[in-house]
């Protein structure tokens, strides 16, 4: 079966990697713009081949768009152009609304499932790619209902059985509106506290002496790529600032509770926090 | 040697396992009001016995208080008025200039020696400590020109050579200005993350089904104890108002910038926080 992957970056990559640790069957062609990351790719065994996209799209049983969402929004389209009727195409982008969008009058929509795999790292590039990032990880498929039966079985198989991923499935706009919260507003308070902290120690340079463990996991996703981000808050600019206002209001409440030496209201806003246990416990099981 | 260790939580039940797993000439003696925290540090033999403080203290070689900030400030008076001239006293509080305030007056304030050990998990209590947390680790020393050098050179020894940490000098004004930045503004920005999607979450029940690592990351220290958290807040108030403030705008101005649709402003913005990276490369080595 052959699998042309669109983008040799971390989730490309380890995409590719993690289905040639589970068979020998898949033939991995891959897409890449970026010579150096192609190079790199293939001479890590990555990928079998490199293709330009339309010959790589043209032998390609699936299609896996791994690029940032700016450019699934501009090669999708360009992707079910050039299909046979029985290729089916997916991605992983971490936006869904618009990209469900941008094909939804196309003429082969229905051999697309949109996907989002919950998983990732603060590292980009095929350098980062590793066979076990996707295995245990949650799989989202979203507006199933617009895909034929066959491809959402191909996409379901390829994720489920052959990279052990768990399958959820959700709407586009809901996907979009939760994402916001519990992905898109965790990287923004990370940058925004890497930022706080990088300005303050203009002024006082021993600062980070004094980082520690806790520091570091906080601002963890602040080493985030650019490319990959910058195009997403683009696309979930309304959810996002939604969600980012609601942070701010409850930074803005801890404030004045804060300056007002208020211990009690303090210790209660603290201990509703503590509540995230019960989620995490489900998250790192 | 006797060391006696006030508050068996995780720092003190840390200290007290990671100098016991060091040598066996420790005599480790626990002050600790909680009797269910007194129970498990003696039967997990954390301690090897537990006394009331004023013979605990009177007992000691070197007098440990690791309890939270608040109670430090009612008992480090206390503690000094009962000891000998021989004693030494040192605290593990993670703030530091009211500590040093509260006893600056004392006839025995050069027997203390003002510590706060970068270390730390997000749980807490005895359950939670382990001979590990230490070791490796820095340990902050503050205002050593207001100690005696023997007792300086007894804490000195005590964690740099007993604990294996690595020792660094402040004054306890600079300690609390900087530590609100690197510690406990990163708590701030992570029990906020937790109140902000628990909020969210009571509307859109299925919203954690789509966290993954990277919120996880973020949101850690949100599981904190407020126990130890509300008086560390209370006592450095101004400090932490002032961080918490430059946070807020920053993430107010990236709001105007994703509300703008400014995608290059926004890269510019990640790729500033990237530079996290040289920081994070120090404390992760």
């Amino acid at each position: 079966m052959n699998i042309c992957i669109i983008g040799l970056g971390l989730l490309g990559g380890s995409t590719a990697l993690g289905l040639k640790a589970k068979s020998r069957r898949y033939r991995i062609i891959g897409v890449e713009v970026n010579r150096e990351h192609a190079a790199h790719a293939l001479s890590f065994g990555i990928v079998h081949k490199i293709l330009p996209l339309e010959e790589g799209v043209k032998q390609a049983d699936i299609v896996i768009l791994a690029t940032p969402v700016d450019v699934i929004l501009t090669l999708l389209p360009q992707v079910l152009d050039a299909i046979s009727k029985k290729t089916v195409v997916t991605d992983l982008g971490s936006t869904k609304e618009l990209i469900c969008q941008c094909i939804q009058h196309h003429p082969n929509r229905s051999r697309f499932v949109a996907g989002h795999p919950i998983a990732g790292t603060e590292h980009s590039g095929p350098q980062a790619a590793f066979a076990g990032l996707l295995p245990g990880k949650q799989m989202i498929l979203c507006d199933k209902e617009n895909s034929d039966l066959d491809a959402l079985d191909m996409v379901e198989n390829l994720f489920m059985r052959q990279l052990n991923m768990r399958i959820s499935y959700m709407g586009a706009v809901e996907h979009d509106r939760h994402i916001a919260y519990v992905s898109h507003l965790s990287h923004i308070s990370s940058f925004a506290l890497s930022n706080t902290v990088l300005d303050k120690e203009k002024d006082e340079r021993s600062i980070f002496e004094m980082a520690g463990s806790g520091f570091s996991s906080t601002v963890r996703l602040a080493k985030s790529s650019p490319d990959m981000w910058a195009p997403i808050f683009t696309q979930n600019t309304k959810n996002i600032s939604q969600a980012l206002e609601a942070y701010i209001r409850n930074l803005q409440q801890f404030k004045e509770t804060l300056d007002a030496q208020d211990a009690h209201k303090s210790y209660q806003w603290m201990q509703k926090a503590n509540d995230i246990r019960r989620i995490l416990l489900g998250i790192e099981k």
